[in-house]
């Protein structure tokens, strides 16, 4: 966490906060946000429209005026945000806005969502894990002529015992942590950078009380680096499941192809891709599945996206795919709020505070 | 635990061991006890037959002959079994055998197989559960068209905050406690008989370490009772899922009906059975699945069993039926021959050494 670095005596009440969500605005937020920062402006635009997101473009242009602090995906205009002093960004990774004029000047900081999305993710990967492990597909197209299979006839391999690798442990990565833990898996994680240290191994990126692995004591072994034969290293560790939890660079684009489908074919790694449909060569997706190289994959993420009515990845064998919509939860709202109002308080200059999930706007996430 | 009664100076150096498994024979195994046990005799029958299990009948009679120990599942007859001073179940329940004579002998200690169940019970428990909070059977469905459903028309509910109530907190139910506290679930819990101490809440089946919840420290309340108020109040508790892990006896029959549904209803709740089929009454829950009272439901377990092809419980709406199987797993065996090890070194008489899963031969389990 960083320390703010201009804290404003008076708090937030020359402040005007543009939150901009597909809900409805939450009252109790804005009563509570308001109470807590005298003088705060609150604005809420609700970004739905039937067919996806409003853009900034078809909203009321004063809908901007004076705003300093904006709450968003997709973040507005330049032009339109000339006062902005702070960005809460609401997804969990910071790539759609590297490009943007606000990103790029270093002394506005950008916050990202990360924690708002690890609980429902995390469920994503051990539900279709287990769904593939526990063969349901099967047993749900069994009930359609009510065939009860003979018991003797079944093979199921529990988790327990099994080994998950885990590309990219950060927040996402660590509550996969921690439910394969609790099903009394081996975990093995993989970050870019080394982790030498107790210290170096902590992520302080918001986390639900209870959940994740804070402070990174899950790992067996942790591997790193940034080549492919550090790649291919951790993949051989006998993975029965590897989850890809990357943030997308160019660093991590294409990591997972041809050559590393055939390190993980020894043990038929199941593949749980909730990063980006870059990080995974499709066309060699394909041929893995289909020559069973690996036992199965879950992926909410393609590439590309939408991912076409005709791709051929649809019809592959062994593979659940949804349409990039595991961050999707009823709690969503709930935690980004959360981390909105204490990046808030850091904002407001409260001693003793700083944000979280501050952007490294060299390293983009 | 109790303490062996009648230690045999001599360990198992008398004693015939007839395990009967429906799996060939694990040599390892076979040579660790004989080389654990010096002089033991151990036999190895394969069950399975091209139809399902052997019956006995169908062996050769030389196989019983001498045999002092027995781990199966059905326990052959008595008459065959003459000297047989120790029974090892394969089951985690007793119901099969509490008619056999060999159980009515109170000198002949029983135990079950309680703790090489759990791990993947309770993966199919929370596997299904996340499968429908995750509506993947939706987006299986999609795949066939390629589809791509748009993010902002997705409603999921994450389980944060969400409550599992456990009706039978044996070592299933724990495991599953174990895997919902992960997940950032609250967790009720409800047993027959009162649970009012620390010592009272442990539980000594056998359990892999690092799952299930041994101490019972996991529930944030325990209910308790014999009657259908003492049920009923637990199940007002505002319950988003309803795990059934009792054991079978008189009194655990029918304990879900009608009555039960209309309370659950208040808050939808989902139900998972990995007990019997007959503590729901199978009528009343497709009544509650058609008419929507619950949001859905996955049973392992049915009412009768095999449920016939043309039975109505095929075709209720959101319910996954799978054919008493939630307990297969290559890792059962391994765990079963740790608890018969266990269990063959108190027999022993080894000092400090005593039964697990002995089971209460007034109670059944």
């Amino acid at each position: 966490m960083a320390t703010t670095q201009a804290a404003h005596e008076n708090g937030l009440s020359q402040d005007t906060v543009l939150i901009m969500m597909p809900i409805d605005p939450m009252q109790e937020v804005i009563d509570r946000l308001q109470n807590k920062f005298p003088g705060v402006k609150i604005r809420w635009q609700n970004t739905k429209s039937p067919t996806g997101v409003m853009r900034s473009e078809d909203m009321a242009p004063e809908l901007f005026d004076g705003v300093t602090i904006v709450c968003a995906y997709l973040v507005p205009p330049a032009s339109l945000l000339p006062k902005v002093r702070f960005v809460q960004l609401t997804s969990s990774g910071a790539d759609q806005c590297i490009e943007h004029p606000l990103y790029k000047q270093a002394h506005i900081p950008f916050c990202t969502a990360n924690g708002a999305h690890p609980p429902q993710i995390a469920e994503w990967v051990i539900g279709s894990w287990l769904s593939h492990q526990h063969q349901f597909d099967k047993y749900r197209a069994y009930m359609t002529d009510g065939y009860w299979e003979p018991a003797y006839q079944v093979r199921v391999q529990d988790s327990s015992g099994l080994r998950m690798g885990i590309l990219g442990y950060g927040a996402i990565g660590r509550q996969c942590a921690n439910l394969a833990r609790a099903l009394g898996m081996d975990v093995v994680a993989f970050t870019m950078r080394e982790r030498p240290t107790p210290e170096s191994r902590k992520d302080d990126s918001y986390c639900e009380p209870g959940t994740g692995d804070p402070d990174g004591l899950i790992p067996s072994r942790w591997f790193h680096g940034t080549t492919k034969s550090a790649l291919n290293e951790f993949l051989a560790q006998g993975l029965d499941i590897l989850v890809i939890s990357l943030p997308m660079t160019a660093a991590t684009r294409n990591l997972i192809a041809k050559e590393q489908f055939d390190i993980l074919a020894e043990r038929k790694t199941f593949i749980s891709n909730v990063g980006r449909g870059g990080h995974v060569n499709t066309g060699d997706l394909i041929a893995a599945l289909e020559q069973g190289l690996i036992r199965g994959a879950a992926v909410d993420v393609t590439d590309p996206e939408p991912l076409p009515p005709s791709h051929p990845l649809w019809k592959a064998p062994n593979l659940l795919i949804t349409p990039h919509v595991s961050w999707v939860s009823s709690n969503y709202s709930r935690r980004l709020l959360d981390i909105l109002e204490h990046n808030l308080t850091a904002l407001s200059g409260v001693p003793g505070t700083s944000f979280v999930n501050l952007v490294n706007k060299e390293l983009h996430y």
